[in-house]
């Protein structure tokens, strides 16, 4: 019996072996696209030809049998390496000419990214660090933009200390987690083109394809619209927004996203129940929850306590929600079940069709944590 | 150039039809496979093959030049997928002869789910639900084992109402979420085997391979093992637990984890701020964030309630919760960003090594959402 099995085994690893061959030829097919797609000056990132692709690969996965949703995950899979395998690679460059780029807190890891792209598409990068400023003529002398990449606490003295520094032509970005404010002091700084940029991802991404980058247009929009098309042809998910309302959606993205973290992880010490123990009762619902925001405490406390302090409007919010947490807190006092329910109801009214999507969009996520790390 | 292009397109068109081709031999292979074990009565799952193969996939993945880590990712795609598909088919039967096996509130869906499981198996399932009770003497009547599986707050009196009825040899069993109080009550009804079992999924899995099943022995183990082997055979993993450690586990693993989402919720109402205006603005991480509390708001309010009041132990660690965020808001109303560090450092050495985990596999879980979804 156990012959027959192992005998299955056998064939079920050469089946595996041929796949992992076709990989490697898929590869080395997905180098010479990257070539064509440097040559034609194409971005890696297609929306329209992947879910094309995807169409046609889920009817082809039903003609051999096989589950269309499953097939689609597992294209999207093998695509997502493909878009990090062309993103090792050069890109094309947005301009004729290659142009002068300038990062202020030119050592951290933003703006470490960042300028591997630049140069990866041809441009010439500069790097304005805190002991650069000795050298801050000759740095920003015939700069064609500079993106100020420093922490929020610091954004406001660096713009001061740099726009008298600045040719008119210069376009003066930054990557700033605020807009408005940010936005208004960079306008009453620096005379020429002004652009706020919000990459909505870390340092640590191994490559640019379909990240979000939010763009808030300051002044002479024309000038800077090569930054944008060259973030384009890194694959990147382009969006303009309104600097307040930008900064409204943030306080709820940011902040408190990060203090509910804090909250939670605060809590879990103060219980003295460790995040390996609790992992020993968790559905895989749960350990996604604990990883989102056991996540967080890898992070650095300065930063983190820079995030939800932010600012007096933030600052403001979260005290809102304390009181909100005080009003819901009364009802589990009461042990008003009634409440409770009704409480409930409004919140499933108000996210409407989305907690559907949410539902298929998490059990996804579940599914996958299961598979791998259960 | 596009010609180009279009032919590099086709070759990866073909290169894909061949993956599929082979993914629809493997899928013959995985049905012999699922055969051979039934008649070997062996189980779905064996994480110790699991391991292996992951390992010599990860080699010779390595020797094709593709990325290791990716490869097992893809591999455990490949092999969830082949669980999935062995579960529709027939299970090993634990036992030489067919049990009996009694469902109280027969008509959820844990009870349809784990029903069908049983029949798979070759053994007799009934359904005792709300308008049966006229039944309960043939029902019980010679019954193996029976499992409890009503709301949280019909549990004690179904208990009741159901163990005069019972042989003294038959096993009693329950899903309820909570246990020490459950398994009490169970004890002193029922003069015979008991045992509290608390599986960590929703009825919604598609199969129970890898599912998580949390047993509580009460009397008699001897007599409830064959329940277990069962479990096994489907490819769960089963741990037994303390049943006061696993209700303290529970407090924060159902019911402030449910508690945060209604926060989090009701806080998002509160601004006005909709769930699809929010993801115009979201990171990965925060459409992470936002999916697992919308999931919430698809369940229904009563279930919800139930969930967080569910007795007054829970409600008083709720309480506390209150209490804990009145310290931390103070913090952030006196603006204080050195105690406001202090406290996410204090929590930083609480989590220790588990947060580079939990970064990690957070970060697998926001990169095959951003691969699927964005």
């Amino acid at each position: 019996m156990s012959e027959a099995l192992a005998e299955l085994r056998r064939r079920l690893d050469s089946i595996d072996d041929k796949i992992l061959e076709l990989l490697r030829q898929r590869n080395d097919v997905v180098a010479e696209v990257s070539q064509a797609k440097l040559a034609a000056e194409l971005p890696v990132f297609v929306p329209h030809r992947e879910s094309e692709k995807a169409r046609s690969f889920r009817r082809r996965a039903a003609e051999q049998g096989l589950d269309p949703d499953w097939a689609e995950d597992f294209l999207r899979m093998i695509m997502g390496a493909s878009r990090a395998q062309q993103s090792t690679a050069r890109f094309p460059r947005a301009t004729p000419e290659a142009k002068r780029v300038l990062f202020v807190g030119g050592e951290g890891g933003m703006s470490r990214l960042f300028a591997h792209f630049f140069k990866a598409s041809g441009h010439r990068v500069r790097s304005l660090d805190r002991d650069d400023w000795n050298r801050v003529e000759s740095l920003t002398a015939e700069v064609d933009a500079v993106i100020v990449a420093v922490p929020i606490r610091r954004t406001a003295s660096v713009i001061e200390r740099l726009a008298p520094h600045l040719d008119a032509s210069t376009v003066l970005a930054d990557f700033t987690s605020q807009k408005a404010d940010v936005l208004r002091r960079m306008l009453a700084a620096h005379p020429g083109p002004v652009l706020g940029l919000h990459p909505m991802h870390g340092p640590d991404v191994e490559n640019l394809s379909k990240q979000l980058l939010l763009a808030c247009p300051g002044r002479d929009p024309a000038a800077s619209r090569w930054l944008l098309q060259q973030a384009g042809l890194w694959g990147m998910r382009i969006k303009t927004v309104d600097p307040q309302a930008h900064d409204r959606a943030m306080h709820l993205v940011q902040g408190l996203r990060h203090y509910l973290a804090l909250l939670h992880g605060s809590f879990l010490r103060d219980c003295g129940l460790k995040p390996e123990q609790i992992l020993d009762y968790s559905s895989p619902i749960y350990r996604a929850e604990l990883m989102m925001t056991g996540r967080i405490f890898a992070q650095d406390a300065e930063l983190y306590a820079d995030i939800v302090l932010a600012e007096p409007e933030r600052r403001r919010l979260l005290e809102r929600f304390r009181d909100h947490h005080e009003r819901l807190a009364a009802l589990v006092s009461d042990d008003d079940k009634e409440a409770f329910a009704q409480e409930f109801n409004a919140i499933r009214d108000f996210f409407g069709d989305f907690a559907g999507q949410a539902l298929e969009e998490s059990g996804y996520l579940i599914h996958r944590l299961a598979d791998r790390f259960a």
